[in-house]
């Protein structure tokens, strides 16, 4: 199971290397909720999300003479980012598995940051299938997005930093896909703060984990259809359900209808971008506040990769959200 | 005219108080404009907008017996909030005079900070008359919006800071409505980095400061049709032109459709929100980049106060832009 040394040693690693995100807060959210919020902002972090700490740890963790075969990863999200430029500043190289109908942006920014791009039809092919054969081909190395330990210490370096600038916490929101960031995190808290109840964030459409967290065994659902596309996989992971069964006290869940609002209120009076999982935790907070009032609560804005087109039509209505 | 003392003395003042906004940067922005760009996050800072410096100031440097009588400004932006927000920190009594036009979200925040609105008909009142009277009536102080050396001072403080944490800059581009953001950072930045070359920055509609310092003299233009709500004004006060005529080099323009990708930049890349005057600094470098190749230039991001609905109008193209 992950230790917190292993959280110790990847925030030795990204020192210097990630930014140190700041604590953002905000007077009208602690009214709004009768609360203190505590929002550790790695929105603002390099290339955009959280995701970085993980990778940059798995590659970091790798041997010289493992690192000059490459890495591999499959993702149409921030984790391909994230493995891209881990490698890239490592002077490696990246092979990043993506659908062939990923956004432009998206396949734009993975080469930007110098991976090459491996399109694959999403509806014919297993991506797994084809990342396992590059493994063996070329012999690289396999950076999973979550069920991974190297990748779990790496995101709980996260709230590592929270606690150490905020200071205690009554209670810890962490959103969740596959828990890699909830269980890195889990550990990095509790060990810190014996008595701090930390919490997933999850669309409702895609609550695998709250029944997983309840029912003590991995559940898995269809694909969900959530406007949360970092929290659409169909199952936790190994690995982090092992520290979350043992270390989460519940998993919210929250409507996608919140999550806007809570990217609006990011963005009207934060003035932060969220894409939409990035305000999954602050959209389970406001959504069960009566849970947290008087207490100090720490919650992460995990990711601000969404574009500006794509922001105004979910705030707008033009995207119509359920 | 203004001395860097006036702005010594308001940064002793606002320490602790108003928050010491980070300087943000951005690869991608280095290296699309061929330049190293620091930002002054003025967009983070209370009530979304430098505009408190200033406000504050000017509060704080009245003696207790004029506070005790309160303080009045006339404004439909940002100046109403900061006036309203500093005196609350004072307890003193606000009095803000603002068209009965005004957004909902801005008088509702101007009451929020404790502020007594007064409304007036812009087309049919005179609302320097009003605030005049109001200071008659109640023995109360004005708060000029830039023609003012504290509030002057007090905005100044902006550049103080980017210049003691960015370190030296080879250029500053200053976003420049009336003045008094210009004048204030202006007299900061030469006071420290003698060789620097300060530029403003305004909505090419309404250049009346291109033409003022051109010119060598005060010229007044009709109210500017501009996205840039922040800078429409008239014309530049005498006390920022005073300060402008001695020591910016030029003042930059930009179309309001340069501004909208400034802000769009801005969401997406660094994550981010712009109100349009906000972004009219990195709108004025981007538009005119060949001016500043190779070089080391600070910038402003001098606020964020703008609904999630407007800037989904913008970026979408539903409200139209010159």
């Amino acid at each position: 199971m992950l230790q917190f040394t292993d959280i110790e040693t990847a925030a030795a690693r990204l020192q210097g290397v990630a930014h140190r995100t700041p604590v953002l807060t905000s007077r009208t959210l602690d009214a709004l909720l009768d609360a203190q919020v505590l929002c550790k902002a790695e929105n603002l972090q390099r290339m955009g999300a959280f995701k970085f700490r993980g990778g940059y740890n798995a590659v970091r963790s790798l041997t010289d003479a493992e690192r000059a075969r490459g890495v591999v990863a499959f993702s149409s999200g921030n984790h391909a980012q994230a493995v891209a430029l881990a490698a890239q500043l490592h002077g490696c190289k990246a092979t990043i598995v993506m659908p062939n109908d990923a956004p432009a942006l998206k396949l734009a920014a993975t080469r930007g940051y110098g991976a090459e791009v491996v399109l694959y039809d999403r509806y014919k092919e297993d991506r797994a299938a084809i990342a396992a054969r590059l493994v063996d081909e070329q012999g690289a190395n396999l950076i999973p997005p979550f069920d991974d330990l190297r990748v779990m210490a790496g995101q709980g370096t996260a709230a590592l930093e929270l606690i150490q600038d905020a200071g205690p916490l009554d209670a810890l929101i962490v959103c969740a896909g596959g828990g890699g960031f909830l269980s890195g995190c889990a550990v990095a808290a509790k060990h810190l703060l014996p008595g701090v109840r930390v919490y997933g964030a999850e669309p409702e459409a895609g609550n695998d984990m709250q029944q997983s967290l309840r029912q003590g065994r991995i559940v898995s659902i269809d694909v969900p259809r959530t406007i949360c596309d970092g929290q659409q996989t169909q199952a936790v992971g190994k690995h982090p359900f092992e520290v979350i069964r043992a270390l989460v006290t519940d998993v919210l869940t929250v409507p996608d209808r919140v999550v806007v609002e809570a990217m609006r209120f990011a963005f009207e009076r934060m003035k932060v971008v969220l894409e939409p999982s990035g305000a999954c935790a602050l959209a389970a907070l406001m959504h069960h506040r009566d849970q947290f009032r008087g207490q100090r609560v720490g919650i992460t804005f995990s990711g601000a990769n969404i574009g500006a087109d794509r922001f105004a039509a979910l705030v707008s209505g033009a995207e119509a959200v359920d």
